[in-house]
């Protein structure tokens, strides 16, 4: 186009950024050969910037109703907004479903057709391949959570090292005990994520500190209907049943806790429950939800506060200091906000052991 | 880059857009003349192409909690992501917080930049100026709701006419009626919006039909505090004590049963409870919700769709069969599907009316 325009490079793109310098009849011969070769000025000069989009992407490998019935994601999100939208980025989703290579072919598109400067990734798995893929796609990434081997790919997550990701189920273990507990039972979700394996060994870790062993653990699903069917297992043999039962989740925790009542146990009279989280709908309940609180939007905030910073150093290592997304536009110059470990949050749902 | 490379703009185009037809030289004078000019090959094709991008954007006028506050929104989000992951397009969400001119802002940004193909609009408000705004920048737009005055904006909502849109509402209060109650309270959302004032106005009609009048109206917010705080209010007075109460929906209904069981009024022994929207958290708790249900889902799936078919109409126009987005890639081809009108579903938190 700076061809047929008879101009340099550097004078379209300043006309395309509507930056100053520019004569208006160079301006006028730039856009005339835009028009001639049909190309939007917007078009241009994202292709100018480097394909800079402003957009950050999030792909979920789950069903289209991921965000409707996990809240986490909901709240997660809500912190990249709260850090996206001051430095005028969106964040574009991709709910892609379940099938195996969706995810896959999901980021390629991304990747190749340029849709967004970089990827929050969530769900840390056993056996991910996805940061491994990112690299050879050239797409800066982000992960909420710990990636399940050691690996160079930048991530977030609430509190440092192991010893403060455990400090909310050691709070909670501690209290169910100082409550006269001694029949603690876990439901966990699935052994593919990095997050229910470690949660369930920490709680493993806290009880064994406290010289209990877990009267039971049950691998289950992170869905409301799973949860019933886990705590109805639960409740069946009296001489097994636990007096207390921490929950993976705060919908487990909640729906756990509704099954409780309607089989006549009173919570918590007869059963204590604990969720994870801290999810708004803990605070809606009665009795209000007791659980491990973990700041996710702070989480959210930082993931998109470090995908700022990997960008203002991809734009300063290109030599574009100044284009946008670098780190001095977004909130991301000063890195990640450290997120606070999880802690435990006290309300209404757990109580002295039934005797 | 035509020019520079030699070869027509059409050339330029299969190249990009990898299509056949093209002599290997050819072909490599393009992509010579592509690095010369920095253009990635993605930025040029989405050019040519007009500047589709694939993704639908989403602009939200709220803080950026309102995901994590609001499952309203990520349940209509989850039906817009079932329409858009099969189409390969992506929802761009921008949460741009509160400010009055926030929403405006991002809109025209998203339109000059062409982040967007088009957007979806919610939470229609009295007065709404979006409409015409959007008419102005040229992005085409779909509604979710009703408008506030006639408007030829595309809008998709819950069942045809005000007869369909009352169907649920007439629903409860028949129900409530059938179950002795004669003293029945409402409490509202903020009214600024059309679905609130609708909704309190269907109720007062339903209630009309049956010859009774409203107990009790509370204008409130949608926030589980004011909701909290509308109940008490309620409740305080024996005197003008309602037996029954619908909240303008399912979180506030949640917060208001639960303060109820608080105050030592079981439900629905004391006071019969009843929501609006049918989201997931009502058959989470204990008693379950009843609810007046819409089809949060089907809504956004019926949005998408007309905008998948806005784009493919305008992709005709523009002389651009086939283009990307054209009706014919998405399942917009057949128009929006139908959304059932609002029904009621009935669960454990109504009951006869306390003698």
């Amino acid at each position: 186009m700076a061809a047929l325009a008879g101009v340099s490079v550097s004078a379209v793109s300043k006309v395309v950024n509507d930056r100053p310098g520019i004569s208006p009849p160079t301006r006028q011969r730039v856009l005339d050969a835009a028009e001639k070769l049909r190309w939007s000025p917007s078009a241009t000069a994202v292709a100018l910037r480097g394909a800079r989009t402003r957009a950050i992407g999030m792909v979920a490998g789950r069903s289209a109703d991921v965000l409707a019935a996990d809240p986490h994601f909901s709240v997660l999100i809500s912190g990249i907004e709260a850090e996206l939208a001051p430095a005028d980025y969106g964040l574009l989703l991709h709910i892609v479903g379940e099938e195996p290579d969706a995810e896959e072919r999901a980021y390629r598109r991304l990747a190749e057709e340029r849709r967004v400067d970089g990827v929050i990734l969530t769900e840390s798995r056993i056996g991910d391949t996805r940061f491994e893929l990112l690299r050879q796609l050239g797409l800066p990434a982000v992960l909420v959570g710990t990636p399940w081997q050691p690996d160079p790919i930048v991530s977030v997550r609430a509190g440092g090292d192991d010893l403060d990701q455990g400090a909310g189920l050691r709070a909670a273990v501690d209290h169910l005990v100082e409550l006269g507990h001694r029949r603690i039972a876990y439901v966990s979700g699935p052994e593919d994520r990095v997050h229910t394996v470690a949660r369930r060994r920490l709680f493993e870790a806290a009880l064994d500190a406290r010289g209990l062993r877990p009267t039971r653990i049950v691998i289950s699903e992170f869905t409301a209907d799973a949860a019933v069917r886990a705590l109805r297992r639960l409740l069946a043999e009296p001489e097994r049943r636990p007096t207390a039962v921490l929950f993976a989740n705060d919908t487990m925790a909640v729906a756990g806790m509704s099954a409780a009542r309607r089989l006549g146990f009173e919570v918590p009279r007869d059963l204590s429950v604990i969720g994870y989280d801290d999810l708004p709908v803990g605070s809606l309940v009665y009795p209000r939800l007791t659980t491990v609180s973990q700041d996710l939007v702070q989480l959210g905030r930082a993931a998109a506060t470090a995908m700022f910073r990997l960008l203002g150093e991809a734009a300063g290592t290109a030599g574009e200091p100044g284009a946008d997304g670098s780190g001095a536009d977004g909130p991301g110059a000063d890195g990640p906000p450290a997120v606070r470990p999880p802690t435990l949050v006290v309300r209404e749902s757990t109580g002295p052991a039934a005797g």
